[in-house]
């Protein structure tokens, strides 16, 4: 048998927003790897084995799939929103080039997924309209002064951005350093958006104007938009127009 | 009947990435709206009426299909990719904020779908696993050297870009401009990713260092992917490593 592996993006939650081909993909998996939250997403069934693991052993995660699709078996690791945006996928690509020379040839493909940011701004209607950015705020794996540089060049290039992984319990400051520099340097009108658990139950989108903003609105689950110089409130409804 | 408007994503073009929560929208839809070829991709069925338009209408394709659903329909408009971003739902919300007061209290839900940088991006690897922006190229909508300023501080900030609508046979001289900033700023084995009718069997990707990249690569159906000075290539992929 030729084992395979795929890097396979859930979307952000709601089971209609699962691609068919990811689900085509899960239906013929023998193993299913991911942080436990993603992989609990997938229904057990007789030939397929689950691989559970914690957060933060994401090269240990990638280099274990890997072995498996060397063996011969069909993997599949799993992520949230879209494998390629701060999630599985450059993983993988780095244990396979710090990897033995075979893991090159393997069988691999990226199935893209809705990601956490298009979900949101759907679901406040269009703020990601026109021209945008999308910065990771964990600085785990960076330093927090290029986090804070690319803020700051954003805002002078008018981009709306989107900030993933703004705050957790082990990174409680950050975000609020991030937020003192948009207030010294934005409107203080310029519209936020702290969407929740986006597209599941609990769903929660609020949006503020900057001058109201608060570090404590956003934890894990939270993915942040911050509108460009031109984003707008219609109704219920924040847009970028297109000429922005 | 109380009308609803779906704005809906189709993807960029398999029928594998549609998500379910699309395809069940346009199953109960009484009209579908949009650019002739996404409106092509809708199988016709008793019920359903089509109404496929040309390009640049997008103001009057957004008050249709408002008045549509203003009417009692179930309007869907499609677009290609997400609708989000750099198509139909910004038109929308223009068009409801310079329509009729009663359009901004209409059932009106946006759907996201796999944007053409994401597909792109998962066809060649994971370049965009690190911040990076999307950037629309066209000056149909806004002073060219706006683009052209953006790019630059997007080069400052050093994220990976995607570029849409780089080139059209309407504005042929744009992204040749956009290169040679481009060139004049990066290194020249900066890795750049021409991506054509993406997740279609006409897919095309080519991966290009800088220095070798010409305007003539990319035509209306590209979108271009431009590393970060941290982008590199393992085997046939490229990627962007998640310390970048």
């Amino acid at each position: 048998m030729t084992g395979s592996l795929v890097i396979a993006g859930l979307g952000p939650g709601a089971e209609g927003m699962v691609t068919p081909e990811v689900s085509e993909a899960l239906d013929g998996a023998t193993d299913v790897i991911g942080y436990i939250p993603y992989v609990s997403r997938i229904p057990p069934r007789h030939g397929l084995r689950l691989h559970p693991s914690d957060n933060r052993v994401e090269l240990d995660r990638a280099r274990h799939a890997l072995e498996l699709a060397a063996k011969g078996n069909r993997a599949v690791v799993v992520s949230s929103g879209d494998p390629g945006v701060f999630a599985m996928a450059s993983a993988v690509f780095e244990a396979v080039e710090s990897g033995p020379a075979p893991w090159r040839d393997l069988d691999i493909r990226v199935l893209p997924g809705i990601t956490a940011m298009l979900a949101a701004a759907a679901a406040a209607g269009a703020p990601l309209g026109h021209d945008f950015c999308a910065i990771n705020l964990s600085d785990n794996l960076k330093p927090f002064d290029l986090v804070l540089r690319r803020v700051h060049l954003a805002l002078e290039a008018d981009f709306a951005m989107a900030f993933y992984n703004p705050r957790s319990a082990s990174r409680p400051h950050q975000f609020a350093s991030v937020l003192d520099l948009l207030k010294a340097r934005a409107e203080s009108g310029r519209l936020m958006i702290f969407a929740r658990a986006v597209s599941t139950p609990l769903q929660e989108i609020h949006v503020v104007p900057l001058r109201e903003a608060r570090a404590e609105m956003a934890d894990m689950r939270t993915v942040v938009i911050l509108g460009s110089s031109a984003t707008r409130q219609v109704g219920r409804f924040v847009y970028t127009p297109r000429r922005a």
